[in-house]
């Protein structure tokens, strides 16, 4: 058997109770089975690392069932068609998908999100900026909060790969940024490289009076990826009228029990704000819109990214907590 | 002094913590001024008791602020003019607006929120299914939730003036209607005079397996007048898209320190759903055309009403009390 149609996967060995940790995958190899008319073959670049992968990993009710033990993890990965038996995918083509960890995929483009056409700029920014994480700030921000000039918005998880996206979109928009990270130094890249007029270190500064002190107008748009005690800090602010994009719920691990904490029902009583959950795909059919927009603003310097590429498919299996633990900057990938 | 020009008020003597009680009250007599140019006075027919009482009560941060200790309660109430020195309002007309517990006010229009034209109707309902309580069903409804026929909208406090507005709304929208009180014996009122599909007693049922049983392809809309564990309960069956109209936080008398409770974010994020907080005083501009259209509801008979009448002034101070304690059945009023 050729190196060719051997599949390397990073398979789902146990099941994690809250965030997967390294010792719950295992690494194997399987032979790929020859092209059947109507199929393509895959050669992965690039592997994403997605907080959604918790929940996939958990064996919980969500928007998609849980990943079998003993198959390859789910994940977006972005990869170049090296054979085809498929009229509308030619060899050489890239494509984006949840194709999961594994080095090699069969697909009958069930699974494919798109063609990524913008060969002019890195195949790997087709699973951050320009892929799910990138439209998922575009349509979370612009549907939902859709920022008016000099309003102000705050972003939790700032410095990560949908945060940072949020962000400058709000810019470009002419709102008020304000970021809300972990680190100093993710402070400093929130400010330097993403633009943020103002960032807080949930770590290092009260966030509370950090928060009344960078919008002293109140809070018009919260971007909230978080949940937890950084957003119950965000909802004391909020301005009249307010518009909560609720994007993800990083704070917490586990959901069974369901966490208690301050309810919400007053704040946004008071303020007649709304909150309101956004999941991707379910934009589905206007993600190339989104894309080609996304894609002119980094052709034109208005839309950074960061990207931690961690080298080889033994790097996966611990690449989730990661994200969890706060330890990535960017958008974390891994080139198997 | 003649009777006419005393003026016999509820005053707030003492400051409650959480629900006021008939003792936080006392009733005076004070002289009436003589009517200066662009004034007129109203003697008032029916007082408003309302749940947003209790939050003017009390010292705390709200909308509006803190009725002060010795002063005539803040409440809305309706009354004819019987003198006027006013070009825009004539002897014999009548005016609903904020003019507190007390049996005469003068005004100069600030304080009225419209005059009472429907004069085929009682004029008390002006204080309820074509007052305030109607108006928010009707936008706190239709704005946020927007049911579509078909649909299932879930109402809390549905036997009250504002909750069962709401049901019957929605009922004329086409919606299945499904209703969340306290006895058995509001059930069936809801069940029969407001003509809800369903109706749960959240003291005798289990409310979430009531909720799952006549709620079989999930909750489209919540009409939440609670918070609380019933509207956690509900919480738990939304469907895909819903829409949550806060309005109401009968379930709490202070919200200081905040009450906790399970966070709502993952059901948010699993339903896209979204919660948004509504305050009818924001829409004073559109009150007329709501009004227009319930009172047509009202003569076509599609939209009933239930009115319990306290009768004399002394009934005032301990009926603020009643709404917490679910003594009342339907709009609460005080006849002075």
């Amino acid at each position: 058997m050729s190196e060719a149609s051997l599949n390397r996967r990073v398979i789902l060995s146990s099941r994690p109770k809250g965030i997967p940790q390294a010792e719950h995958f295992s690494i194997d190899e399987v032979p790929v089975a020859s092209l059947a008319e109507g199929q393509f073959l895959i050669k992965m670049l690039y592997w994403s690392v997605d907080p959604a992968m918790r929940g996939w990993a958990n064996d919980a009710p969500n928007y998609l069932p849980p990943v079998a033990l003993g198959s390859a993890m789910r994940a977006f990965a972005v990869g170049e068609i090296v054979d085809s038996r498929h009229s509308g995918y030619k060899q050489g083509e890239l494509v984006s998908g949840k194709f999961g960890w594994q080095t090699l995929a069969l697909s009958d483009g069930s699974d494919v999100d798109r063609k990524v056409t913008e060969t002019d700029l890195s195949p790997s920014l087709a699973l951050g900026v320009l892929g799910l994480n990138g439209i998922t700030a575009y349509y979370g921000l612009l549907d939902i909060c859709d920022p008016r000039p000099g309003e102000t918005v705050v972003v939790s998880t700032a410095a990560g790969a949908v945060g940072s996206a949020v962000g400058q979109i709000a810019s470009i928009k002419g709102a008020r940024t304000v970021a809300i990270t972990s680190s100093r130094a993710k402070v400093n890249i929130c400010l330097q490289q993403f633009g943020f007029d103002h960032a807080i270190s949930y770590l290092e500064d009260n966030v509370d009076a950090a928060i009344r002190e960078t919008c002293p107008d109140g809070v018009d748009c919260y971007f909230d990826n978080t949940c937890g005690p950084i957003s119950d800090a965000v909802l004391m602010h909020l301005a009249v009228g307010a518009r909560i994009t609720v994007c993800g719920t990083a704070a917490f691990a586990d959901w069974n029990p369901i966490p208690v904490g301050p309810r919400v029902n007053r704040q946004l009583l008071v303020a007649r704000a709304r909150m309101q959950g956004f999941l991707v795909l379910d934009h589905k059919h206007r993600f190339a819109s989104a894309v080609e927009e996304l894609a002119n603003w980094v052709r034109a310097g208005l839309l950074n990214t960061e990207e931690q590429i961690l080298e080889g498919i033994e790097a996966a299996p611990g690449s989730i907590s990661m994200l969890y633990e706060s330890k990535n900057t960017g958008k974390l990938l891994v080139k198997p």
